[in-house]
Formats: structure tokens, C-alpha cells, sequence
């Protein structure tokens, strides 16, 4: 079956159909890559968005050039160029939201090959992220490692890459770039901003920089800032990496990478991401041999060899740097900076229709601070709807309550169709 | 003012009176060692409670020889010998549990000069555990680095310290070592068997495993088991102490310790002991510097100050061998043994009063966990009292809220009386 592959080749967008890679494929991604509900195979696409004449501002006070970004486009945009959709990644995330990469090789990502974009069941033809209808864009962040400039990128100044030389950036700089790349591909405004975690509050940072540039934002399991106890986590994860011998003030590109710090770094995210519910229902306490203690300080327990591979995993796929600027832009983001610490002022910029999601086990960004936020905007007459999702899947949740979440989106978007 | 010391000079209880140290204290020290409400000036003993003759026998199948415990008393025992309560700690915690050191100099461990003992709140003349009537001991654990034999102890085997050749030890190994000592001290039951958290996990065992020599326990901030989060969590610390280059697969006595890796674990251990309310209440994400953020990865923001002090204050004072031992400890920990994996067939065997008691913020061993055992010991038909005690400190709580604590343990003990 071929691919149902939508070639997009107007105003800066392109996305030529991939069909010369498809034999490299495995039978069951061709399949999934051609099912009638994947956007298909992907490609990722480059910009440079900022040069020595026209560098991005940053937050810090400083200015950052040059910086290239990654992205990936699914659906076609409109002709009144409408129907733009901006999908914001969180943490570890990347521009591969939706479908099967088909530059895996060519970027050097194999993980790419067997698992389709982060986001997938969220954005294809009949979606809740509807292609057929919107034309779905995501970028990579600054300061990431997939793509867009970050600390693994070269240095102009140095000829080397960056390493801790980078600047700190923030979700505010992550937004501003965002929207060179919006303005690049010659959308005035976005139909929506949407994103879970670290990727709701760059759609609800979106809402309150450019209130007259988008007309919707959806904010999943995120809130107006990280908690003390979230910005706790972040720093021991931080502390984690930097232990590492081979961390070396950040200097360790051509060399070993802190990779046993990220792993331990990673470990702890993943208890963050679940719920005490949802880890008991996966492990329930079991041991590895299926019986009983092993008496040794290894892994002996279930949850111990999963959080052990999610590390191991992560270590093969992303750079510890980066995982030290995205989590402390993680810390800085508070959006009543826009009130000067007053909230419910900050939201009186808006003018966006907003959609808030929580989800009941979630406690990295739990139901009571994204109800904070809601309760926020209602004070300062937004058009807000806020909906707490019942689920046990703690932060996850985003990316597993498929059914739930759809509905919502779907509603909110103006369809307020069940599949 | 002189301390109110009482020594005890009767059946292997022998307490000196410390008056000729008490010069080199200062006059702060002085006045609340003096207290009336105060133990006093404390000594610190050692026994030695196996040797090759008689090893002590390990839930891993090994035995070990030699051990020595170190101990504290406060109190007097009567001459019925029926009026002596245990006072289990918790995983950082040591043998000196309430009084002012007076051989912090002699044991080498200057951060006992200046607090009292760590339930100092709970234990002495007039408190809830009142030394005017009951015989307090508390002795430090198998594995740990206060005196009683550790991974820091020297291997006879080898003639080094044993580092991780020491052997896995479990809460029921700490229990039977605990039992010895409370033979040789020449008492056959306790009055009670009381301990918050991983020290609440030793008075229910001390309860199953030793039905008949314990009257009562008080079990605090515990649960039969640790959840898998909880787990989970212990597993990170691990990993990031094990990360550390000074780490040496545990070889690093004589050398530069992992320091960086313990810290790390603290930090961690920390977050887990607070509510995240309590953390908000305590930092509010405010920044270091009073104003705004510093755009670095430093310590920015109090809650980082706070961690980053607390886990170097830890690793001035802690063994990281033996903070892989206790972990590993506490996860296998799992009261259901006794009854072959069914918690409420274990229950059976108990004979004692028990009181249980759990703190509504409390998410490392949280009250639905206590309550789950209480309601097994109920189902048992044991005599069970359970109280979740209102409070926003988290795990924490059982080191703070003496007031509502005190009272519990007051009526439990058979006082009924308010202060």
C-alpha cells in the first residue's frame, strides 16, 4: 500500500514525497506509514532564522547567531494560509511529531526507525490534529540537540561547539524563534498553539508575546510555572550530570559523553512522568527473577531494570547539555512575568481562546496549578475552558489518554465530534 | 545550672555522669542539656553482640562476625525490668536519638555538638516517650556508619574495610541484632518498640518477628512495604552515587570520597521528605538574589541553595556505602514475607498493641499505605489504632509534629494525658 503522503511545495513549505527511501523500510513500518490515519513518511526540514546581521535577542541580554531550526510540516496549508497549527514539544521531545521519519539515516537518528513521530496518535488524517484539515507545524527548541542550534553546535566565536559557552535561553527565546519561523513560512497567524508539559507553557507563553498572532492555545498538563518541588527534581537531575567524570565543564564533544549522569538524570524524569499508581500497577513491587530478593545492590527489581533502560536509552539519543539548558529553561518560566509577578495581570494580555488540560495523577504539573492558571484567565475574562481528565498516568497521561484528549481538542477546534 | 542526669548503673546499663566534659561546651549547649526537660549530656556505648563463635545470621544466608552496636539509653529501667522502650531510627539517622553528645569529640563526629539528638522533641523528662518513667534505647543499624558495624568496618577476611564485599543486609537482620542487644541489656520484653519511617519498619518487625518480647509498637510515617515510586526513587540515589568517579566499586576508604554522588542521593532524599507544599511555603521559587533569575546554571534559586547546603552537610557526615545498604534495605523491606507474600496472613502472627500513624502530606510512605496495613492488622483481629495526623510537613512530619505525635503516643502508652 502506498503511503497516503500529502505533498505540501507552497510558500516555504515543502515536503517531497519519500517514496525512494520506502525499500529501506521495515513491511510493518510501510504499513503503518501508509495507513490511511499516518501522515505518512516525514521529512525534516532546516532554516537558518537568525544570522551575524540579524540575531535573536535572547532574555539573558545577550544575542545568539547564527541559529538554524528544525522542522516538520504535515497537512497543507490553506490558501488564506488559516489553518496553521503550531505543535510545541516538551523536555526530550523533537520536530518529529507525527508519521514515520524517513531521514532517520540521513540525520544519524536511528531511533527514529522503529517508533513513529512523539505525538502521532494526536496528528494525522482524521486526528483529533486533523491534517486533512490543518496544516500541522513543529519545530525543535534552541538549546536542543536535535537540529536547532544548541550547545552542541558550533561556536562561531570559538570554532568549536558551544558546551556550556551557550547561552541560558528561555521558553520566552524558544517563542520568539518560533515565530521567525512562522513568519518565514508566511503564516500571520496561527490557528492554534498546542503542547503538553514543557510544550503547553510555550503555547501558553505564545498567548501572552504574540496575543495578536494566535488565535487558540492549548495547554496540556502544564501550568503558569514549575512548582519548588519540580525545580527540586530539575536541580538534582542537573547536579546528576555534572557529577559525571566524563561531564568536564561541558566540554566532553569528541569524547565520552556523561552518559551515566544523564542516565541517572533521566531515571528520576521517568518517576516524574509517572504516577505512584501507575508505577505499582506497571511493577507492583516484582522481582526481575520472578521470585524473591536477590540480595545484591543491582537491578533486582522490575521497576529497577525499566528505569535502567529508559536511562540507557536516553543516553543514546540525547545530549546532556542540552538537557541542563532545557531544564532550567524548565525553572525560569513563569508567565505572571508578563503582570511583573501578578499573574492575573499577565493574563489580561491574552486574547486567545485557551483550552487547559490536566490530569488527575499528574504531579509535575498538577490539576491545582493548571487550575491556578484557569482560575487566572477567568478573573481576567478570557475564554478559557479547563477540563481535569481522570487518569492514572500521571504526566504520561498526555501522550496516552488518546480518546479523552481528542475529544477535547476536537471540540475546542470547533468540531465537537466524537470519532 | 547542672544537667538533670540521670545515670543508670544496674543489668549491663551503665551511663556515666559526662560532668568532666561539660566545659568544653558552650553555655548555649549548657543551659539546654540542662533542662528539665532535657536528657542531658548522652554517652554513647559499644557492645560487642557477635563474634566467630557467634555470628549473627543474615536474611541473605551469610552470617557475619564480628558486630558491634553502638547505643544510647535515657531513663531508668525499673526492677521488674518491664519498662524499657527501643527507639528504631530511620535511614540517616544513629544511635543518639534524644540529649546533648557529650563524646562528640571522642567519636570523631563534630556535627553532634551542636543539635540534640534527633527525636530530641519526642524523648526525655515529661515527653512523649518520658524518661521519668520508661527506660529509652535506641541503638545505631547493621550497615550503617555511627558505630555500629558497617560497610566502613573492617573486613577480618581482609583487614580493610569491607566496602561492598559487606554483605546485604535486610530491616530483619537490624531486628535480630537489635534483639540480642535487648538481651544482653537483660530485658525480655519490651514495653514498646517505636521508630518513624524505615524506624517504623523495624517496630513491625521487632512485632512479627518477635511477638511475645514486645508488649506495643509504634509504628510512624511507615508502611509494610515501600511503594515502587518510593523504590524507584532509592534506585536514583544509588545511581548517582555509584556515578561518582571517587565511587571505586566502594573501595574509596582512605581515599577522596563520592561525595559529589552522595550529595546528589541527599537532594533527592530531601524532596521526598518535604510536601510540595512545604516546599512552597518554604522557597516560593524565590531566586537567591531577592529579584529575578541570574541566566545561569548555578544556584539560582533558594530551593537549589537549600538542597545543594543540606547534601553537603550530609556527606560531612554519611558513609555512601552505607547509604547503598540502608536504600536496599528499605526496598526489600516487605512485612507480607512473613505470611508468604498475603500481608494479612503476617498479621496473624503479631501479638502486640499497635499504633499506627500517618501524616496527610506524607508521599514517600504515604497514609494510604498505612492504612492499608491498618487494615490488614484489622482484618487480623489485632489490636490496632490508626491516626493520620493533618499536616503539610510531608515525610517529614514525624521529626515535627510533636505536639499532635506526642499526644497519640501519650494515650497509646496508657497516659491519656494532655501537657
Amino acid at each position: 500500500m502506498r503511503p497516503s503522503f500529502k505533498a505540501v511545495r507552497r510558500g516555504g513549505l515543502e515536503m517531497s514525497d519519500p517514496l525512494n527511501v520506502l525499500t529501506k523500510k521495515t513491511p510493518r513500518q510501510f504499513d503503518q506509514a501508509g495507513s490511511p490515519r499516518s501522515v505518512g513518511w516525514t521529512r525534516a526540514h532546516r532554516v537558518r532564522l537568525a544570522d551575524e546581521k540579524n540575531p535573536l535577542p535572547l532574555d539573558c541580554g545577550k544575542t545568539i547567531a547564527p541559529v538554524d531550526v528544525e522542522y516538520e510540516i504535515y497537512g497543507k496549508l490553506n490558501r488564506a494560509r488559516d489553518n496553521a497549527i503550531l505543535i510545541c514539544h516538551a523536555l526530550s521531545g523533537d520536530a518529529h511529531a507525527a508519521g514515520w521519519s524517513a531521514d532517520a539515516g540521513r540525520l544519524g537518528r536511528p531511533w527514529l526507525k522503529n517508533r513513529p513521530g512523539w505525538w502521532d496518535v494526536m496528528i494525522g488524517p482524521g486526528k483529533a490534529f486533523d491534517t486533512d484539515k490543518y496544516c500541522v507545524i513543529c519545530s525543535n527548541i534552541l538549546g536542543s540537540c536535535y537540529g536547532t542550534t544548541g550547545p552542541s553546535s558550533i561556536d562561531p566565536e570559538t570554532g568549536r561547539p558551544y558546551g556550556l559557552r551557550f547561552p541560558v535561553v528561555t521558553v520566552g527565546d524558544w517563542v520568539r524563534l518560533q515565530e521567525r519561523l512562522i513568519s518565514h513560512l508566511g503564516i500571520d497567524r496561527l490557528l492554534a498553539v498546542a503542547g503538553g508539559s514543557l510544550g503547553g507553557q510555550q503555547a501558553l507563553e505564545w498567548a501572552l508575546a504574540y496575543p495578536d498572532r494566535v488565535e487558540s492555545a492549548i495547554i496540556i498538563a502544564s501550568a503558569a510555572r514549575l512548582s519548588d518541588q519540580g525545580l527540586a527534581f530539575n536541580v538534582v537531575a542537573r547536579n546528576a550530570i555534572m557529577t559525571d567524570p566524563n561531564f568536564k565543564d561541558g566540554d566532553y564533544y569528541g569524547g565520552p559523553t556523561p552518559g551515566r549522569g544523564l542516565e541517572v538524570a533521566r531515571m528520576l524524569g521517568h518517576i516524574t512522568y509517572l504516577s505512584e499508581t501507575s508505577m505499582e500497577n506497571k511493577f507492583g513491587r516484582r522481582f526481575c527473577n520472578g521470585e524473591g530478593p536477590g540480595f545484591h545492590l543491582g537491578v533486582d527489581f522490575e521497576v529497577e531494570g525499566y528505569l535502567r533502560h529508559q536511562g540507557k536509552a536516553f543516553v543514546e539519543r540525547f545530549d546532556a547539555n542540552s538537557y541542563l539548558y532545557i531544564t532550567r529553561a524548565m525553572d525560569y518560566y513563569d508567565a505572571s512575568a508578563w503582570g511583573e509577578g501578578d499573574l492575573d495581570k499577565a493574563c489580561r494580555r491574552i486574547e486567545s481562546r485557551l483550552l487547559l488540560v490536566s490530569f488527575s495523577s499528574d504531579w509535575l504539573y498538577s490539576p491545582a496549578h493548571t487550575k491556578e492558571l484557569a482560575l487566572a484567565l477567568g478573573r481576567a475574562r478570557k475564554r478559557v475552558s479547563y477540563a481535569n481528565i481522570e487518569s492514572s498516568y500521571g504526566h504520561d497521561a498526555f501522550l496516552l489518554e488518546v480518546e479523552k484528549l481528542s475529544h477535547l481538542v476536537r471540540c475546542f477546534l470547533g468540531e465537537g465530534v466524537a470519532e
